[in-house]
């Protein structure tokens, strides 16, 4: 089975991949591959089985003169071009997992056609599912607790497999203030309703209504790459994500 | 008045700020500053009158050992730190308009508190305004006008200040796909009834149907900053939106 990592930026994608992997090696004594998709990653701490820097890297489109941006945007261009070169190495893999971890700004890989493409390309050959990695020091505020209950709606519609919501770093005290928030969404409502009416007003306190209702349903899991808290939970989260869509494991 | 210019990598933000400013110099005989807020651009085609670059650049970053991504996070971080300093210089520019242009990645501004704390600094100040920019190479599928309609809101959320959305590069064939796409959402209803039951199904098909709604109230103005369409529509919709607001041009 595949399983992606998303999130913003700096939400700890990479130590996650990592560290889930070691555990599903040593806990089930199963085979795992790492695929890094990050073009402007410049080292990982598990070794991957396939690296899309083969292709392309962000130093070297930087090294021809464009900028960090321009160099990531035209990175992403050249691997959608490439995406079936992509997602046939991965298919090929053949291990009991594949664990693909993507590049730091989300929007390369979400709002792009690069991981659209290619996890259509993989779940159609094998059960995948997506992980969004909620960052706590995001998700503390109410409008950044908003993103982050969107951000995996959004990644479910876009890569069309099912998807499960974790909060990283739970070792940071940023969590507890997460956790408070999700039990007690109305600060999230009574925020919105303290503005001005107008279209926009009424269309983003239904929509906090509907996050609110999402938040209190939804089972997140806490991980900690750095405690390896919660790996379990995730695996298990996981399992049943894939069982409630009628795949097999 | 500030105006700030948002939107998804490669959407045109630049390109929009710079048409639209020129084209308030000359059709309004206004002042007009531009400020770059993207520690990781090479070039701009406008002049900045405030340039974050001044406190970090991401190329040095990398200079230092940083990849890429990893430039782009630790220069936010360094610019959040010097926040106030960076409003303070962008509120004593004193011109009639002062258009922001932000970073390419739009998670760098709206993800993390840099845009919050710097729009919060400078809204105290000066009417503002911020403008989302829908990319139509994105919108052009279900899933990317989902994400197209959503950001403006969680703009609004996070900026707290009015927003109102363009869908740029009105000059590419794209665009009038978004534009059938919106005036018929059902499709977008469609796609998701297709998909399994369960929960995230059902909450993702409410949400769906809040975004239809939204499509069909909002009012999305169409520019290009390649034939300068749209400028005048845009002005009136920032015009109007101040109004609304009960702010004071």
């Amino acid at each position: 089975m595949i399983i992606v990592f998303l999130g913003t930026a700096g939400c700890g994608k990479t130590s996650l991949t990592y560290t889930f992997g070691e555990w599903l090696k040593k806990e089930l004594n199963v085979e795992v591959s790492y695929v890094n998709m990050d073009p402007g990653v410049y080292s990982t701490p598990y070794t991957p089985s396939y690296d899309v820097r083969e292709i392309v890297t962000v130093e070297k489109l930087m090294e021809e003169g464009l900028g960090p941006n321009g160099g990531m945007i035209r990175a992403a261009e050249i691997i959608e071009e490439n995406i079936h070169v992509v997602s046939r190495k991965i298919n090929s893999l053949n291990s009991d997992f594949t664990l693909i971890d993507t590049p730091g700004q989300i929007e390369l890989f979400l709002f792009r056609p690069m991981g659209p493409r290619l996890i259509e390309d993989v779940a159609g050959y094998s059960p995948t599912v997506s992980v969004y990695i909620i960052d706590p020091t995001l998700a503390s505020s109410s409008s950044g607790l908003a993103i982050s209950l969107t951000l995996p709606l959004i990644t479910r519609l876009r890569l069309k497999v099912p998807t499960v919501s974790v909060i990283n770093k739970s070792d940071i005290p940023e969590t507890s203030k997460v956790e408070a928030f999700m039990e007690n969404t109305s600060s999230l409502e009574d925020e919105i309703t303290r503005e001005e009416a107008g279209l926009i007003t009424d269309l983003a306190s239904r929509y906090i209504k509907l996050l609110s209702e999402f938040s209190k349903t939804m089972r997140i899991v806490k991980t900690s790459a750095k405690t390896g808290e919660g790996m379990n939970d995730l695996y298990t989260l996981i399992h049943e994500a894939l069982c409630e869509c009628g795949d097999l494991m």
